[in-house]
């Protein structure tokens, strides 16, 4: 009795979000509908409950893209579809067969966008929450999944950055079996995008599933993965800071404007004190998405005894102005720090970026400098354009070549 | 140039959330207005910008309750008001003052509950996604935020359950310092409710956040702390299992059926071989809420010799019926059981359960039981029923008396 009287209650709050709000509470009445649906061929059918609504659409990254132009540049959206009302009020999209992938989306009830209120697997980037959808039976995106294999620890973890003045929070993935085997590991320090947070990586990255699916195939030494949160002037992503409420903005303060890559050295320093991990450059990489690999390449540049291997993810490389109350050397000179980071002969310094991507101008700009120098890289151009499907792709060609 | 385009991209995915996802893309135009606007008295006012929905509603536990009836029994549920549109279709409700405390709630759309769009604040439990509000200014209240006090570090780990066959996750939070200190530590093994998982604590519970707060008050000893999935059918919560999509029900195989208790001490194992800790009775402690009380118990006096400190948050405390195929032995003899614990003097012994709560009499039968036999409890009546504001309130109370 008392065990169904927890059900009972349980069903309480599962009604409420399976079904509208008004409903009459009763055990399997009502439209039984599944979302998202993955049938046979990997068609995927969306479902929603929604008696009352006028118009739903789909929005997600498996329709072809809308392209929406602003201040005179095109920029690419996901696409966007109707949803069909059958006479139960439930609304369905059905997609052609899909490739292999984890494909983010959005419903939009008579305007508002929501997650799928059936699908209880979704993803935070930036302010916007998505559901996802992975459709497996590739090697590479088999990657993106939770497998039967030996699992390490995510943590969320706090440090003090002295030169930044602030105790910030971060993401570390310490391989299956690091507590126990009293070994010393290799740190690869993976660093988001503007907008993102410490959390990116984790969550859209794949970062802690790509790691022990590699490991676990033999294909990437056993590491340390740290992943910052960037944004020098937050504590952590939000809701997990002192600081409440505060909607997060593009519009944050001292982002690539020197700080965050100035006060880096105190993350390595924490982690070199923390945790059991080799303490030189050959056993320390650093990489970074956009943004990130912005911050990447400064770092490194500015640091070249620190790592020995840089990776650049569709990566903003100009140089900046710095703030005139900022650090303002960091991004002084980039080319010449370029080449003393070369003299010091980095065992890989890796490009990747999508064939349209609107950085690849700039990054094309780069490799040839580095032609032009001799500098050894490696380089890899993908389909598409700036976005995740990308950086997954990135890390799961980078990091087997890390520490060998 | 760059920096601008990477802020435009990161803009247009706000946009698609912050405001209809057909509204033209541009900077500072159209309504600007944030949800949730807590006014200086405490009042709150919540906005929705949803120029095309007929109707829109909220449902908060800050509302006065629905009583939903259901199979002869009666049920509370937060209460439902309507949201006024005004004349750019934007969607408002203001609250009375409210009392400082962390409430959560969701809009409805069209018949359709959503998350808040404008707050990023959302904690998931059980399928629901819900938008949080906390209202600080009290002292209790104020334990649940992230304060400026040194945190200890929340990590998702997976340990082998030989017992039960299978490998799981739990989340262990380890107090500020652990890393580094050379200390070892008691243990407090704290488990969720029916429909649950090992992220409900760190999620609605803020255990976490009251661990940080009241070890830098000095009020509690520092500690580990481990979260254990009461679900034993499942690795892990929904989209971290190598099951993929399988949506959670409320009928998960295998619950309060034998397994999870049997199988509960190599949770302690695990923990042990893991981390620095004390291994004896007088620095391990066990509670849980609802069936995670119902679990503690069990757990407790089939294992008299394991635990000094035993808490029962609103716990189904009642002996079950086990399952022919399952362990038979758990929940026979519970009194008998209940008596040999009582022999061996625990440290502490902590009933706390809500005035209304549907367990209250369960829990007045067993408190008979232990005034009846002179066995020594504590214990703690509030305010309210079979929720999470109690649940809050019975972690910062039970907590300050462990292993002192």
């Amino acid at each position: 009795m008392t065990m169904k009287k927890l059900m009972i209650l349980a069903f309480i709050f599962l009604m409420g979000v399976a079904a509208q709000a008004q409903q009459n509470l009763s055990w399997g009445q009502g439209p039984q509908v599944a979302s998202p649906d993955v049938h046979a061929d990997n068609s995927v059918t969306f479902n929603l409950i929604a008696p009352e609504a006028n118009h739903v659409q789909i929005t997600g990254d498996f329709l072809p893209p809308k392209t929406v132009e602003f201040n005179g540049s095109t920029y690419d959206t996901p696409g966007v579809v109707d949803l069909v009302k059958d006479d139960k009020g439930v609304w369905s999209f059905t997609t052609e067969p899909l490739k292999p992938e984890l494909y983010t989306y959005n419903l939009i009830v008579d305007g508002v966008k929501i997650i799928d209120p059936l699908n209880v697997y979704n993803i935070r980037d930036i302010n916007n929450l998505f559901s996802v959808l992975l459709i497996g039976g590739d090697s590479r995106i088999d990657l993106y999944k939770v497998n039967k294999v030996p699992h390490g620890t995510v943590a969320k973890v706090w440090y003090e950055s002295p030169t930044a003045g602030i105790t910030r929070r971060l993401t570390v993935y310490t391989p299956a079996g690091y507590e126990t085997s009293g070994k010393d590991y290799p740190v690869f320090y993976l660093l988001h995008g503007i907008g993102g947070d410490e959390n990116a990586w984790s969550e859209l990255g794949r970062a802690a599933q790509i790691m022990d699916n590699l490991i676990a195939q033999g294909k990437a030494e056993p590491m340390i993965l740290v992943m910052t949160n960037g944004n020098i002037s937050q504590e952590a992503c939000p809701g997990e800071t002192s600081e409440g409420y505060k909607v997060p903005t593009m519009m944050l303060p001292k982002t690539m404007e020197g700080t965050f890559e100035t006060a880096f050295p105190d993350v390595v320093k924490f982690i070199e004190k923390t945790y059991r991990v080799k303490k030189d450059k050959a056993h320390r990489a650093i990489a970074g998405l956009s943004m990130g690999g912005f911050h990447s390449l400064f770092i490194s540049i500015n640091n070249p005894d620190m790592f020995g291997y840089v990776g650049l993810f569709s990566a903003a490389v100009d140089q900046q102005q710095a703030d005139p109350n900022g650090f303002p050397n960091i991004y002084a000179d980039r080319d010449a720090k370029i080449d003393v980071l070369f003299s010091k002969k980095p065992k890989l310094f890796w490009i990747g970026i999508g064939k349209t991507d609107f950085l690849i101008n700039n990054n094309n700009a780069l490799r040839a400098y580095l032609n032009a120098k001799k500098h050894k890289y490696t380089y890899l151009e993908t389909d598409g354009g700036h976005i995740w499907r990308n950086w997954r792709i990135y890390l799961t060609e980078f990091t087997p070549l890390l520490f060998k």
